[in-house]
């Protein structure tokens, strides 16, 4: 029976090889590392890359914590008192180039002392500029992994991540989605292990899809311009980590790692008051893409 | 009987003055006019200032917008149906120079069609580096606003500013607090009127203080380190809004204007991954005083 120690240790080897790749993809930048404890139990290795070839800020965090489970969750789930264990890689990468998107990933595991566990995660990807191309190369890439297992998660978890990665203020999503899942639990003749079979696969499939777009647009030249809409766009991406994102939120009312947590906040950011792109932009071009239950595939 | 509408008028007075004020002393930034109506009812004017001599991004808005009650006030009032009335003024600016201060003001009346109604607002003051003069001028300043009227406000609305701009996940206060009241009704022998020549005291307070602190800091000379600085405590500024400032919280979720409420967003802010001061310097010698309970006064 696979057990929760297992799983840890699954993910502590994947945030490895997820580093080791970007490192060689990024050729200059070198992840740094903070192991932190928590108080109340367990704790985490934050590997953090700062001023690469490619990457500019990013993190690949990993973290196995346990303990009483907090208010907010046993109130979510009707419970009155039970301890949890919950590991997971969480990453989100902002590129120097602003052709090059901004892409994020997390695989999770959560288990209760009543028993109950389930697996969630996603992948999601946010171009300043969209490119059909990469588009299509993604969630073609994400249909693969999910067709592996079931036929109906690239639909269902595509739609989830559409819903999830919206930011609601602004009427846009955040970039052209990706999978999102949650509570994922062996449904007919599955166990356990065919779920985290494939959160594996989920997990190692970002190391291939990201680098192969780090090294499609590195090169390519823009201007200082192009750099100011990248500034914007990663104000967007601030703004629904702060205000929707649930992870986000969790952690910073449960006393979670503040700077493990807001890793995911770009190195530079800005707003203007009330920006709109002229009319047939591209940067226009790429807000008008910005809406749920786009087709991207082929 | 004081009314709703002349309430209104003289906040949207108070706009215009202090909009005068801050061109004068801005010397070359110059506010634009953006009027909105709201859907549901009412509207509001925005008024914003952008690469002035002193002001980097500046907003000073109007609104008085009404209709049906929302859904989320309903439930915390414990009411089932009424319309209401709300009007104010809202204040943030982000000075070019870090060694001038940002500030926030805001003013506000509230009303219900069931005879409910009451005043609130603030200043508080959030230095890049925190100055003792600066901090003594602004604490007297609003003490003796305060003090015309009642002996009791200062310090209870000093330790209210103290509470609500807080950083919980950073453990520390947006910068040097100031006042902060809400629901605030008569008591005793007050009447309606007396406690709006409270609020237009603070409102008529705004320009002086901060055209003082403008003055006074505008042309001392800064290098590129201390502009990082400055872009890292805007960092946490976004952080506030975002994650803890009710009003903001609640104007994102009861669909207001978004544009209008993240005016208050810097023009450009950044985050390094765990930055920490080198110790004694001026930037580590501000952090430690960003707490609560803190005696500002001589």
């Amino acid at each position: 029976m696979l057990t929760k120690e297992e799983i840890a240790d699954w993910f502590q080897g994947l945030q490895n090889d997820i580093c080791a790749a970007l490192e060689q993809a990024d050729e200059k930048g070198k992840f740094l590392t903070d192991t932190w404890e928590r108080p109340g139990g367990g704790g985490g290795k934050s590997r953090v890359i700062t001023d690469g070839n490619v990457i500019e800020k990013g993190g690949v965090n990993f973290s196995a914590v346990y303990g009483e489970t907090p208010q907010k969750i046993l109130i979510a789930l009707k419970l009155s008192q039970a301890d949890f264990y919950a590991t997971g890689v969480s990453i989100v990468l902002h590129p120097q180039n602003p052709w090059v998107p901004i892409i994020h990933m997390n695989v999770r595991y959560f288990e209760m002392s009543n028993g109950v566990h389930w697996f969630g995660g996603g992948i999601d990807l946010t171009p300043h500029y969209i490119n059909r191309d990469d588009a299509r190369f993604f969630h073609t890439s994400l249909k693969e992994v999910c067709d592996r297992f079931d036929a109906t998660y690239y639909p269902k978890f595509k739609q989830w991540a559409d819903e999830y990665f919206y930011i609601k203020h602004r009427r846009e999503t955040r970039g052209i989605g990706g999978i999102f899942f949650d509570r994922l639990t062996p449904a007919g003749d599955q166990d356990k292990s065919d779920i985290f079979a494939f959160v594996q696969a989920v997990g190692q499939a970002f190391a291939p899809i990201y680098t192969h777009l780090m090294h499609q647009h590195k090169n390519e030249p823009y201007d200082e311009q192009e750099k100011q809409w990248q500034y914007l766009r990663r104000g967007r991406y601030v703004e629904f980590n702060l205000v929707w994102d649930k992870g986000t939120k969790f952690g910073l009312d449960t006393d979670g790692r503040t700077e493990s947590i807001l890793m995911s906040l770009p190195p530079f950011a800005s707003w203007y008051y009330n920006y709109s792109p002229s009319e047939g932009s591209p940067e226009a071009e790429t807000v008008a893409q910005l809406t749920k239950d786009k087709n991207w595939l082929p």
